[in-house]
């Protein structure tokens, strides 16, 4: 092992090198003119994989291609061998606006050991730093105590728009014992992570119809309900004063937050009166009886993204409007199923929506929770080659969004996912000026190399 | 007496033809294209009032000029004559959308005792059966109980912008014992009516600030309150389940209705199903207690006119709003004043809105509510003209919109008005096919006759 540590520090600042000849390609998956680039980028990218010493090929799909490189499978004796998926992405967001950037986006630049560029951190570095891992294994001669596969596509900032299909086809090659995302952040340099757990979310439209058209609120209000007054009465009842969802059935199949997961959480960093200022509100609210970090990841929530009625422009309008509407989305913990909470939602609008409007609702997009018990054998391998690689005690954390890709592992290929993030969180991702901690990217090599052989263990 | 109204008889059609030469002025007040139309149509009454004995001017104002007629003063005795205004407008609402008139607006034509045209009822042709009354008198020397002044303004149907400034310049010469006004409606041409009062009206907005902007709801949803979900919340709880405003003093001052009044309204003509049809409602809603007459025009009300958060666009957009604001207009009936129900809100929602917003209230304009006691003897005079003319008896009604220069009236000349409407209401006031009923144009000159003795004898 000391080798493959040798290695890696001794080709650190070629793989910078290398990190920044990778970010050069403006591999922007939102913008039809970079269609190009994409692929010179995909192609770089096996290029560099080969000549690491992987069996690596790109893979058509009906969007950008799909870089799949293999380790060299060792010779059978018989034994199965374990098998892991690493899985990234060389596609980046847009970089503008431009004039917000301190130095263009694709001409990577390296100042107090940190690396600036559209896609340093999101998610070319991250995906690197394993390459790099296992390239020192390789090059050094040291056996793999595992198979590895990396799949690393081009279409992760557009909706992984051709992963699913590309799974189904490949299951076979793909089945693995599990998948490793370093896609991710990290609270701080302190504070190595491991994402166990990601809210679902189900999206819907509640209108309640009213007059047939909007009505002279003079010569008619008083006569007819207000489909707007009806619609807050029959949302405002959906919330209780605990910030609680006061919706029968909504809470059903949500996991008990454990006392080992309750103690993870106490370890994150927090500071309320910055939290509250970073966000700009008069108090911060949320369900009584968890912590912010908690009620922001471990619990779901309903929330209203929108509100449509009647007249919205300057001065007003003196109308029962004909409508009005709310969209609205559901963060789902598990295990909560989307479709049963849809459903329950629905069943209790119905009840409390009064005759004097008629109630619609329509369905949105979904996705499903997801969790890796944070004690399970492979968790707690992770936990310890990021201790390994840190030099420090990591941390256990649940991400409030949803990362779709990962239920597709799970359903196609029967895999968890280990979501090592490797990011800070003011890293940019998605912002002007992304940067990647170069010290991040040296540890994350480093975890990359412990991991494969905590893995394999368990 | 019988003199006038047999003049009234043999000159009917003269009369409608006279309204036609009236109606073929587009004196349309919001269309500036139209200045020059509302300025001749203006200079022809003025000719029209002289041709019939009346002392006429055109008064200039800042907008279009009003119109000035008055009878000519008897030769003071030393005693007071009473003094009666009539108001009215000759500017009228535009004609589009033209494709969906049967003949065109400006160019009246008679069908089956039916004029159309735009401006035929809403006010042409109201205002000129008071003028033909009052030639009926002159051209027969018959003595007028009483003295009449005719203001007839060019801006009603953009506000009246200019009338308030010239009641202040002429409040001497326009100090009177009531104002006549045709402008309003009737239930039906069995159902002649006064109108008693109106509803007054308030309108403001409120605005509920969360976080600084837009916030994800995947990572910071569940820490924060959601501002749409708090102004459900603040607003449902302003309607109680009888459909009364659970506002703390929102009712204070309301006058009960006597029981004449809810007699009086109990023999207006109205069919449930009819009405719940009309306005395409899927069953009606209304303050317990009060027929549905009564809560649209005796009952104040609380009414969202509108509202606006987060985002409103295709599919959905996973956010927590930086705000939510709702459009609020109340419509309040005598003695509710606007500023003191407008203190109570601030007062209720200030006290109800959670830490957790910062609520911001805007307020619009407003009117106060308006009645004259329909047991009045000038009312009951009214009603003695009205049946007369009508042969059958009168209803009061009140109406539940606003008609802001009668409060002009009677703030600054001191003066109630009798509203005597003429209009059916199928006669698409504001709308294509505007038309005038001719027997209502023929009975409402009649009711002019009598209404100066009546109101004289009181």
């Amino acid at each position: 092992m000391q080798a493959v540590i040798d290695y890696l520090k001794k080709n650190q600042s070629r793989a910078v090198a290398e990190l920044c000849e990778y970010v050069r390609f403006p591999s922007v998956s939102a913008q039809p003119q970079h269609r190009g680039d994409l692929r010179s980028c995909g192609e770089w990218l096996v290029e560099h994989c080969r000549a690491i010493g992987l069996e690596a090929r790109l893979c058509a799909t009906k969007g950008n291609p799909i870089v799949v490189a293999k380790t060299p499978r060792a010779k059978s004796n018989g034994a199965t061998r374990p098998h892991f998926m690493v899985y990234g992405h060389y596609d980046v967001q847009p970089a503008e606006p431009l004039d917000l950037w301190k130095s263009p986006p694709f001409e990577p630049r390296v100042a107090n050991g940190v690396l600036f560029g559209r896609g340093t951190s999101d998610d070319k570095g991250q995906a690197l730093a394993h390459l790099k891992a296992v390239e020192a294994y390789l090059k050094t001669g040291t056996p793999l105590p595992c198979d590895i596969t990396f799949v690393i596509e081009g279409e992760e900032e557009v909706g992984s728009g051709s992963l699913a299909a590309f799974l189904l086809e490949h299951r076979a090659e793909l089945d693995c014992d599990a998948v490793v995302i370093s896609d991710t952040g990290m609270p701080s340099s302190k504070h190595p992570a491991l994402t166990y757990a990601l809210r679902g979310i189900a999206s819907f439209e509640v209108t309640l119809h009213g007059p047939a058209r909007d009505l002279h609120s003079g010569i008619f209000g008083g006569t007819v309900d207000n489909p707007a007054m009806a619609l807050c009465q029959l949302l405002g009842k959906l919330r209780d004063k605990d910030g609680r969802v006061a919706i029968p059935g909504f809470y059903d199949g949500v996991q008990p937050l454990s006392a080992y997961e309750r103690k993870q959480f106490a370890r994150l960093p927090f500071k309320a009166r910055d939290y509250q200022r970073l966000l700009g509100v008069p108090k911060l609210f949320g369900e009584r009886g968890f912590t912010p970090h908690e009620q922001r990841s471990a619990r779901p929530t309903f929330e209203i993204n929108g509100l449509t009625s009647g007249y919205q422009g300057e001065g007003s309008k003196t109308i029962v409007p004909a409508w009005a509407r709310a969209k609205i989305t559901v963060r789902l913990v598990p295990d909560q199923d989307p479709a049963k909470v849809i459903k329950r939602i629905r069943q209790h609008l119905k009840k409390l929506c009064p005759p004097t409007v008629r109630l619609e609702i329509t369905e949105g997009h979904g996705a499903e929770p997801y969790l890796v018990s944070p004690t399970s054998p492979q968790a707690q391998a992770a936990l310890r080659a990021l201790k390994s690689a840190f030099g420090c005690e990591p941390v256990l954390i649940r991400e409030g969004g949803s990362i779709p890709i990962v239920n597709q592992f799970k359903k196609i290929l029967h895999a968890d996912s280990l979501l090592l993030g490797l990011a800070l969180p003011d890293d940019n991702a998605h912002s002007p000026n992304e940067k990647f901690d170069l010290d991040c990217f040296a540890k994350g090599q480093l975890m990359g190399v412990y991991l494969w052989q905590e893995l394999s263990g368990v």
